[in-house]
């Protein structure tokens, strides 16, 4: 039955070639021809056929067509939350650069949970897709080895993988951004800038620090770990963040967010009540919208362009390019908006 | 072969469960047994099994296994555009509770293009997905009867179906939601209140069009076609209209914006030099991120409801649940932040 080129449906109602053929009046084989577009039926008995499919409203079944060939023409793409702007711009590239490749997308968010990362990557590995874009949470990759090595192409984007294998990895140029936004601030004449960013387990989070040091250590400054707060983004860490860093002996008169999770809650923050104090400037990591209309001066990366970068070069793996894993830095841009502009007072 | 719980694999070095039962030195039907929890194997061979399992990364291939039980536990999701902040927590509310049901989504965006919609989603219906959700940009959907008639659960969201079938919808209330937002600006004095909205074929234009109709109906006041403008958002069109508007002999005091992207190009075509003149009280359907700092007043939807709403009615659906199409209609909530409240001048 290998070569019956449609697997038995247990629907209810849905029709089968077998279905076609005896409507249509001619043998399986016949319906099986007309349907793969494979030569040896006159035209009159494919129109007979077509119209059969069109009257029963047979519809091919690709995933049994498919999974025959060894290809699914799906990818799997695991990203943090298709719920953050980031993301989902991220997520729309991949899928465009998708379709134009016949390709469908699975997507899943992570949450910045490890073990939901294995769970939806193995859950699209045992549905075989032909391959992966993922923004991994976790920091071991062991256990996409074997998928790797089954032919499983696998492309990291935003985050390199941890431990396991040596995979393609599309990143942004994280340090220089970061490094790029810190002497913005410097070169208005702040001396004491605040770095507030995500965990320190994530990896941009902790390029983004580095790149924040170099540029404090090009300017004979001292890195000033009181200066320095990094968590998940959110409302009261925000507060809290800022309540101590207002009241420290020597307070900061700038601050550079880590991301655009960050810089919205610390815009938020900065806007209660209780924070109320001398302004401060602001640069952020990661444009977002409305940035513009509020006037915050960020440090862009492309979402959109991360994600199409990483997506064509899934593509050209699946098309067969070789050669030993690439990876890929993409540059940032530094947007003035007013924000990062404040000059330091005194 | 149907009995055989693998299908053949052509992927290079993926290893099957005869590498399996190679490797353990038992019979195929024992590995089956193993793998799917079957009954019938003792401890120690069962054991043998796992480790050579383990040791080979055998991974069973669940959308083989899937096809042939007739559910693919896999969901299509067709939204607009999933780089929309509206559209990506509806996603991920879907994702969620997919993930729940042990469910994986394929996403696509139609991008308002019904064509696009139909292609997606009969791309969904070909890899067997078990349900679909569906933001429909078309106004046609026969081309699904078929699908459903084969028994493919559908739920459309945010908006109705055109001609075609009669299937389970979750909409929000957008007239209702229309009407208390321009009754807001009403009780605030204002007579002149313009509408500005997405092109009149989408429902959701077209709906809260009515509640605008309706409010000045009840206030006793005319409608004025000269304040309605309807074209898909962007930057150009909306400085052209508040030009237009502005020039008017008897120009508006007051805006309604039908949805979250229209709300945000007028705010930027209000900041735009061109169009400065008198302040203009605004209220926007749809909130957006940072509405809350910006101080705009906003008749806000809850997509994440939406989603989720959509989603458990569809496995309900899946689960059994038969009964005649359901048509839900979620509340809308007036969040008064300051824009909405600049009263009349005079």
């Amino acid at each position: 039955m290998r070569d019956d080129p449609d697997v038995p449906e247990t629907r209810r109602g849905r029709p089968t070639m077998n279905d076609v053929a005896a409507a249509a009046g001619v043998a399986l084989k016949t319906v099986s021809r007309v349907v793969n577009n494979e030569p040896g039926v006159n035209a009159t008995t494919a129109e007979r056929v077509h119209a059969a499919i069109e009257r029963l409203g047979y519809r091919r079944n690709d995933g049994a067509r498919t999974l025959r060939r060894g290809r699914t023409a799906s990818i799997g793409l695991v990203i943090e939350d298709v719920a953050d702007p980031f993301y989902s711009g991220l997520s729309r590239a991949v899928e465009d650069v998708a379709l134009d490749e016949g390709c469908l997308v699975f997507t899943g968010s992570s949450g910045e949970d490890a073990s939901r990362e294995r769970e939806l990557v193995l859950a699209f590995c045992a549905r075989r897709v032909d391959g992966l874009i993922i923004v991994p949470a976790g920091t071991d990759h062991d256990y996409l080895t074997p998928e790797i090595d089954a032919g499983i192409a696998a492309v990291f984007a935003d985050r390199p993988p941890g431990a396991g294998p040596d995979a393609d990895t599309v990143v942004c140029d994280n340090a220089g951004g970061a490094r790029v936004g810190t002497e913005h601030l410097l070169a208005h004449g702040h001396r004491r800038i605040a770095f507030l960013a995500d965990s320190p387990s994530i990896f941009t989070a902790t390029e983004r620090l580095r790149g924040y040091r170099e540029a404090l250590a090009s300017a004979g400054l001292p890195y000033d770990e009181e200066l320095v707060a990094m968590a998940p983004p959110g409302r009261a860490r925000a507060l809290a963040d800022l309540e101590r860093l207002f009241r420290l002996a020597d307070p900061p008169t700038a601050l550079f967010t880590g991301n655009g999770r960050t810089t919205v809650a610390t815009l938020r923050a900065l806007a209660a009540p209780i924070t109320h104090g001398p302004p401060v400037a602001v640069v952020g990591f990661d444009d977002f919208e409305l940035a513009d209309l509020l006037g915050i001066t960020v440090v862009a990366q492309d979402p959109a362009r991360l994600g199409r970068v990483a997506a064509e070069l899934l593509f050209r793996r699946l098309a067969g390019e070789s050669g030993p894993p690439q990876r890929l830095e993409l540059p940032t841009r530094l947007v003035v908006r007013g924000s990062g502009e404040l000059p330091l007072r005194g």
